[in-house]
């Protein structure tokens, strides 16, 4: 089987479409949960899966410190080891060696890092990320990258931008190619619309099965995240998925499938779910709230999730005040299920040609804010 | 429909049976989960009772803290709140005002005490446990008792036991009987037999739909608490069931249902599985043991259990060592199958005519240690 990315639809510059890769299909646009240390945290792979998500994303920078590759590859791989048989994404761990690690020091080579769990001394190059992600059995691969620190001025984002893509060649020359594996490039550039061509171009040029977006989300705001995809966007390949790194917010996700995004990851909603935050079609509600202490009603009377069905608000408040660990796992299953709602909402609009008005009734919805008080 | 105990075989001081509650029927000798908080913790009620188990037991102190009896009340009860439609035990308070909560003061009214939470003021009596235990909806309820500390002279576990007995009169005086609810009196008189043969006779005096024996497990030891087993229970009616409560290790039932007992209770199999300690056919094995880091095999190749037959030792071992929630929730619910299968393996050896050999067989195979390493 072929790693390969059909359009289905066209709306606008939004893109229904399906990603065929070695355990499964994928309908984008999609979103990724994160699986950070071979887990969603406080989830079954089945409820994982039972919420529609078709593909996770697991962090080479975690899974190299803890197991280690190696010692997940002997065991089987990844879909094999958290027992999640449908396809996995793992990130590069470029970016994480950049906000979790000790003492990185990058050369031309790549970057030596300290662990920040054991201090322990680890290197990562593109050579060595995709020998990872290859033991990992990873079904899509990133390339090997720095992400951009935001603010850059330009002439920094440019030289990171550039050693990227020359980590973008040396991943590439280095990725093992086996039907159903895929390997994305990562465009960089920052908020400068000339590097993010210059980018998206070299990335093409050396060809990859789908074209990421990075460093974005990390603090430039949505205003200029979108412009930045705007400029982005029209340069990447029309017949090849589109990621957009480490986003984000339900607005965040709209905006970027009206642009043209394919893909998504987040840990938005399963980390909210261990601070009390449900995500709803009517915006976000914070459950340790006391006005829900006596609300016999679900977190949100339209979600079919198993929360929903089956607990009250009451229930989540009295869990979260007394930290059980019932209550982030029932939050964070909701709010997979919402993650994954709003993109079966968007494909299908998408399919019916009127994603503009979804976008539009799904702002006024999520801005209304929550249900009144009992 | 009557709260009833049907002796269905003896085998020796064995029994098996059944009880009939208004939430359903209990095969006995039974091992009840305890739901603390309303929650058994890390676990859905779907995968507490598909373990097998049948009935749970939920803590009045720490429900009338937190969420509040009458609010319980107020969202229809302990079993709509907690999403578990199966009978509930709800023990009296008095275990735990001792165990855990501040200044206490006990009067022959009753116990006045500072939340261990919050350090507001609450007050119980037998006449409040018993509302609280209504409130709650409780299928069973406990006397409201004082569990008599260990290790207590005579003249001291007298008076607390005799003290328990005036409180068992009012605890059935305030009872309010319903079809398919009951009330339990307690045995207390600590080590000493004949103080156990005058609480069980007071108690019989009053007249139970069972009969707990409490204040043991307090740090008597095994041999101690079976030596008071064979003291009491022949004072016990025989056709009421029987329950050790807060016990205990799997080699505490096995002994103590040679022994007659029907009903037990005990933190061990959750709190265990939040502190890596796995129950198996082969004794406890503790998984944060760098052993069990490259083993593919399950945590008992002998078991059923969801986590058995979906995940590894290593697995397991790598969620512990990263402090993911899944660890816990994986081993709890291993442990919670294993203590079921015990009973489910008691009840059939009752029915068989053979616990003696079940119990010989269960000793061997507990005491002969782990599989081998691989």
């Amino acid at each position: 089987m072929k790693f390969e990315y059909q359009k289905l639809v066209q709306d606008g510059a939004a893109r229904r479409g399906k990603i065929t890769t070695a355990h499964g299909e994928i309908d984008t646009p999609t979103f990724m949960p994160v699986g950070t240390a071979a887990t969603v945290k406080g989830m079954l792979p089945e409820q994982v899966a039972e919420t529609g998500a078709q593909i996770l994303l697991g962090n080479t920078y975690h899974l190299m410190l803890r197991p280690g590759a190696e010692r997940v590859a002997a065991l089987g791989g990844l879909h094999q080891f958290m027992n999640w048989d449908k396809p996995i994404l793992t990130d590069s761990g470029g970016f994480q060696v950049m906000s979790l690690s000790k003492l990185r020091k990058i050369t031309e080579e790549g970057v030596t890092f300290q662990s920040h769990v054991d201090g322990s001394r680890h290197h990562l190059s593109p050579e060595r990320s995709m020998e990872i992600q290859y033991l990992l059995d990873a079904d899509i691969s990133m390339a090997f990258d720095e992400c951009t620190p935001f603010p850059s001025d330009e002439k920094t984002a440019a030289e990171s931008m550039r050693l990227s893509m020359r980590w973008a060649q040396r991943s590439k020359d280095a990725f093992k190619q086996r039907d159903g594996y895929g390997l994305f490039g990562i465009v960089q550039g920052s908020i400068y619309p000339e590097l993010r061509a210059e980018s998206a171009e070299a990335l093409k040029a050396i060809g990859f099965d789908g074209y990421a977006i990075g460093g974005l989300a990390v603090g430039e705001g949505q205003e200029l995240m979108f412009q930045t995809l705007e400029k982005t966007i029209p340069h990447l390949p029309g017949d090849r998925p589109r990621y957009l790194m480490g986003v984000g917010k339900p607005s965040d996700l709209v905006g970027a499938v009206l642009r043209g995004v394919d893909m998504f990851d987040c840990v938005l909603p399963t980390r909210s779910g261990r601070t009390a935050q449900a995500f709803t079609r009517r915006g976000t509600i914070n459950f340790m709230n006391a006005r829900h202490a006596d609300d016999p009603r679900p977190l949100d009377p339209d979600c079919t999730c198993y929360t929903c069905r089956k607990t009250s608000r009451a229930y989540i408040n009295h869990l979260l005040k007394c930290d059980e660990m019932l209550g982030p796992m029932l939050i964070t299953r909701h709010n997979l299920h919402y993650y994954q709602e709003l993109m079966t909402g968007m494909r299908d609009a998408i399919g019916a040609g009127r994603l503009e008005l979804f976008a539009a009734e799904f702002h006024a919805q999520y801005e209304g804010g929550d249900i009144p008080e009992i």
